[in-house]
């Protein structure tokens, strides 16, 4: 049996405004089998870095033929262009503002490479387009309209450059490397954009916060939280496969009083190299 | 292919406890087909006109046939009495405490009259009806119902008087308006009553604060948040078609110190009138 | 029509990171018929009776054949088991750290005993299972496959000694009982878990906090909120068949300033019985 297409929504909406209602009634009147989901609506608002690290954690998981609709809009109304991305058989729909770089990223590493569609369809948005809520007048109709079989050759025309966030710093240097938190979760766990691959293997592992001399520094990776002693600090891979800072049973973004955007250094001794 | 039946809640219970699960649970006991949708369950406890504010943003977008409940009911257990609305092809059931006036007003603005009945309908609530928890207990069943197809008039009797909030205000004179702020969405955007037509073809469009002298006066007209300088207050119609107060890149309320209900005079001098 | 197959999901995610989507998005790979629905993501960081409540005030309600996914785990990673429960046509999957100790309680009252399984299913997990988020790379998948129709033998091995949390204190002694508050819900409302055949049909009812003795005590059961006078404490039998305490349109915990755990002396007299 043909399952109903899957829809989701990533925005900075909150929940308490009818926003995402709206947006929720624009797609079924279109699509009224679609299966909607919520990523999430808590994205800080107008935290496109924030938005574009949930779809990145998220989306990769969904099965193909998904349509994602992500709206964190800051520049609603100006000039800034909307696209469709089609990467890994699934689609994104919302504005060009970096939103989407990170989970294309993550899908084009096994898959072909994104198509990129500047938005171009005028008998597929609502018939007037208000210049503060795109996300109800265009992204949500253009999302349905996929998911209800539209081709997306219909829905605009190829976009060669499309807006990137600047990547966050991550740079090695024999056993050390820079790098920087990306995310706090709800849990307070420091998630940085480390790849595992940097620590896989070294027995002795060291990160140290290099704008925050006084934070502390922490030593040794576990595998799971519970490894540590309780409100004890700790370092693992995360569930992303990036490396994390995490403290068992409490908050890491409390204890050690930092932020996403926190530069640390980390340093992996490796069994093959030669140590004092 | 028929759809299944939609069906969207509206409550200030928060997702905390269980309850809009129980909610859930027993709609899809009766109908387990339905799509259940979420237009809020964040509004502010016991605020009815917060809740009215945030399905009139959203319920008028969706489809004929959704079924929306609406459980925002500081009077759960006493004398009020419950409803089931029907306008443009949509049905509201709830609490009879005026949640529903300012989506039925949206919607009666495009259809017919709506017909309103008072619920009676032993056979269709839960057996045993707690006196704190009718959203569970009788709204939940009926909408479920509802959607299965029962017939609107198998559900209650007509009821000629609902109750209804008290109107805010809204007055004009000549270029002036007089009107309030009846949303602060979670943006700081300060929504007021003032219909876009107040303000279109003028000019020049300048508000104060009536009861906040101190408040900053906001001038000028424009499109989009962005059109402003950042940080920069703004004045715009609004994507429902209301003027509002905004801050681009940041939140009005939070600049201004004002919440809803704040009122303000707006004047909008237009081309044919004369000026000094 | 058969319907689609319902699972829920109650977790301490949050919404704002991504995590809640990438166990939709899991299910929807391998179930992509499915109905999901959220119970809550609203508990409290690592709060295992938090979520006990919370699925055993929602979950109760929905039809046999739903698969509900239980995800608060501070053990992940650790040689805490994963389970599989089946109680009144229901299922449950998550970790085996008491979380569904109390629904399970609730519907073994009106249904067989539970049969309770230690996950041991190679084949129906994610083939990489990282050592902190079994909430997608375990629970989700099982509970797809259960959804989709994998037997729940093929999914573990009976477990004779599932984790329970302590229960939380309740002892009766003639017209006495003591219990706690183990909920406080959204409004402020104080649940405790005295059940309301403690109260019922006694004309007198009084409840004192035993170590609080400056918060007031609460005198009388009313059959809804709305009978006191505003603003005034209450006693009464809540939604669930509990003995709550509330303050009509306002926070019954803010007004006393008590949380969970806090301990009552409940005094109600009957009429059969003597008094001085």
């Amino acid at each position: 049996m043909e399952h109903p297409p899957i829809i989701t929504l990533t925005t900075d909406f909150g929940t308490q405004d009818g926003y995402v209602g709206a947006m929720l009634g624009v797609i079924l009147g279109i699509c009224p089998r679609a299966q909607l989901h919520t990523i999430t609506h808590a994205i800080d608002p107008q935290d496109v870095r924030g938005g574009a690290q949930a779809l990145a954690t998220a989306a990769p998981w969904f099965p193909r033929g998904t349509v994602h609709v992500g709206v964190v809009d800051p520049g609603v109304g100006t000039a800034r262009r909307g696209v469709v991305v089609e990467v890994g058989g699934q689609r994104f729909v919302g504005p060009d503002n970096g939103l989407f770089g990170p989970v294309v990223d993550a899908l084009e590493a096994h898959s072909d490479r994104a198509r990129w569609l500047q938005i171009d369809a005028p008998g597929r948005t609502l018939p007037h387009i208000s210049s503060t809520f795109h996300g109800r007048d265009v992204f949500a109709p253009i999302a349905a309209h996929l998911a209800a079989g539209v081709p997306l050759s219909a829905l605009g025309v190829e976009l060669p450059d499309p807006v990137r966030l600047p990547p966050p710093l991550c740079r090695r240097d024999g056993d050390a490397v820079w790098g920087e938190v990306v995310t706090v979760d709800r849990f307070g766990n420091l998630i940085t954009n480390i790849p595992a691959s940097a620590v896989e293997g070294a027995p002795d592992v060291r990160a140290h916060w290099v704008d925050h001399p006084d934070a502390s520094a922490v030593e040794g990776l576990l595998r799971s939280y519970g490894e540590a002693v309780d409100g004890g600090l700790l370092l693992l891979v995360g569930s992303s496969g990036y490396v994390e800072v995490a403290v068992n049973g409490g908050s890491a973004a409390a204890a050690l009083g930092l932020r996403r955007g926190a530069r640390l250094q980390l340093v992996a001794q490796r069994p093959a190299q030669g140590s004092m």
